[in-house]
């Protein structure tokens, strides 16, 4: 189905936010088979949403619209779209019941701008709001539809997984099943290189890979008449693949490096503990984002001055002067450092220079070495980015000491 | 000037990647005064390009195109607006000599599909790509302007910095001048409410207020005849800003509240240790992506368990058990404990009930405790979020540390 996705703000528009929300939409609706064919945004300008949304169904089937159905500014694209789509906005109690419930949980006052809000299309397929007041709602004419969403990324996200998600697989006759592979350690083109014929001869299921960040992934999908025969036509392929490059996969199903490394520590009851110095606190933020890791997580040390290595993990000022605070002898004495403190069966440490500056004679920018002392094993990897970007070589390494733990503990 | 941005690129309608483009643009373009009406995105699609082009022209006299002048596509976009706009395509040798030039620099060898680059429209005005081999230009027809920019960020950001903006400087009338204005500790409601008679009539400059994750931010922005007068009709209104809210604001120049922080700290010369629980690294991570800050930060304690708090930080086993370790108490001996093993000159702590489990009687999810001891002061702030998102909580009591700093060290 012809898909057209209109994102409503003028802030936008003045480029204040980066517009997440048709990123997020955008994957989405590919993989539930719908074709996205345009990308358009709008300020909150009653007669120009109208305008676009018009132009938007001339030439796709499905309008999906996020934003403009905030509390001052509700009648606008409801209104408009009724316009559109020939229909008139009613008061629906069950809507009103529902917002009134979410102020009380709230504790706040409901103010009667969001007694408003409870207007929607009298034929309209509603969808509650259970992260914020605006519900959202589809509508249909003549085959065509739009959907319209809240702008607020997590109320969106909330309500497409929940409501409009079901609601579009519904709609679609075929069943598309899909699977994303997420890989570590090789690159997007060396990834597609091993996977080049597969890529070629795709018809169903079809590949396509991703770069982000320092990883990158494998989408399998296949659009059949039954799930089960969609699923076992993915299956297969993601066998083939795991055949060829399963040694970089840490995942089958999108889970993030950091979710894998964490559920797995967490089934296996290993408690972790972390000593930093260039990513600085990243590897335990990214840790502690997961719910429940406080079962395994025990201690984070930011040890980023020399004192701070030496004071809270014992690393020799001998060790530091021979070899420099990146080194792998640092790195090594970091981890057992950690472990002598925390007692943690996993102890990961990391030293390095994010930059852009803090190169020296033969260390360049980039250089990174991540300690991990797990039982017996004591080990260190050497990473040279390559690369100048402070994020880009904190990010990496973040990444690169999750990875180790997975390959070398789990 | 009424303006449309066009991104041209299948990867954006898959949700591959995220349009930094559009945002950059229409930043810099409303800077410059023009008035960003509608963002567009299409796939490498040459009929699509056209129709898109003509749409944009249709209500627009400006339509800034980015993407599909790569070398296996280049005479799509270009093709196709040479056919909107009444052109032909033409070898220019200056254009092919740039792009001889740009591969012997890289060592790389110039393909045929290289030399087609060279191509561009015989009226256009052609701005030299120095990050890239595709030139950009601009072609004008009665009084309607399109310039189009190869998509890469780096290549089309060096391309607008150097060429597109001189070009569009020189065909503004009017000049635009805006600050934008952060703050922390007031809700977007309550400031709009604050500042509703000068928002209501507001002609030139205008105000607007946006909200952004815990923080708000007004944008003030005034477009005159000179930039002088601008300029001082905005500050004008920011000092009026500052009289109503000025106990809010942490930056008039859109700095981020940790930017201005350690910015702060590090002019002062002050050292900074922080002793994180329910954040669990994220104030160190915030604080080291900052370049330069390893002058300042001395070290980050993740002291998650209860073990981490009393061995790392001398927390009293005693007021662990009677005040548990998310109260008042626990937060002061946390940051006094981290004073005395950094000697650090702000020492901050935090420990609180993140979310989503973790409640228990009298302590709900998203009450927070954060802690500081600067020379002789010993602070203790109490948040109750009233939201059970682990993220937002986690963000919140971020934010809550730095502003603590900066409203009683800086």
């Amino acid at each position: 189905m012809k898909t057209a996705i209109l994102s409503i703000g003028t802030e936008l528009l003045f480029g204040q936010i980066t517009n997440t929300n048709t990123v997020y939409l955008s994957q989405k609706l590919n993989m539930l088979g719908y074709d996205v064919m345009y990308h358009y945004t709008v300020g909150d300008n009653p007669e120009r949403v109208r305008a676009m949304v018009e132009l938007a169904l001339e030439d796709c089937d499905l309008v999906i619209t996020t934003g403009g159905l905030g509390p001052t500014q509700d009648d606008l694209t409801k209104e408009m779209v009724c316009q559109v789509m020939g229909d008139r906005l009613v008061l629906m109690d069950e809507v009103l019941e529902e917002i009134a419930e979410y102020f009380r949980r709230n504790g706040r006052p409901m103010t009667e701008n969001n007694r408003k809000q409870a207007y929607v299309p009298s034929r309209a397929k509603v969808f509650l709001n259970e992260e914020g007041s605006a519900p959202g709602f589809a509508l249909e004419k003549d085959g065509k539809y739009v959907v319209c969403m809240p702008g607020p990324p997590r109320e969106m996200t909330h309500m497409f997984e929940k409501s409009v998600m079901p609601y579009l697989q519904s709609m679609s006759e075929d069943v598309i099943c899909y699977r994303m592979l997420r890989a570590f350690g090789i690159g997007e083109s060396s990834l597609e290189t091993k996977l080049m014929d597969l890529i070629d001869a795709q018809t169903d299921p079809t590949l396509a890979t991703y770069a982000k960040e320092g990883e990158c992934s494998v989408r399998v999908a296949s659009k059949r008449k039954s799930a089960e025969e969609a699923r076992v036509a993915v299956d297969e392929m993601v066998a083939r693949i795991m055949k060829r490059v399963g040694e970089y996969i840490y995942s089958c199903d999108d889970e993030e490096l950091v979710q894998v490394v964490c559920r797995k520590l967490m089934a296996r009851g290993l408690t972790l503990s972390s000593a930093e110095s260039c990513t600085g606190g990243k590897f335990a933020a990214a840790v502690t984002d997961i719910p429940g890791i406080s079962a395994v997580f025990q201690r984070g040390l930011v040890t980023y001055s020399n004192e701070a290595k030496m004071e809270e993990l014992g690393v020799r000022e001998e060790t530091l002067k021979k070899y420099g605070a990146v080194s792998e002898e640092t790195a090594l004495e970091m981890a057992e450092g950690l472990k002598r403190v925390s007692g943690s069966d996993v102890c990961v440490s990391v030293t390095g220079i994010a930059g852009p500056g803090g190169a020296t004679d033969g260390k360049p920018v980039g250089l990174v070495y991540i300690g991990l002392v797990y039982g017996d094993k004591k080990l260190c990897r050497k990473i040279q980015t390559g690369d100048d970007s402070r994020h880009w070589n904190r990010q990496y390494s973040l990444l690169s000491m999750l990875d180790m733990i997975n390959r070398n503990v789990l």
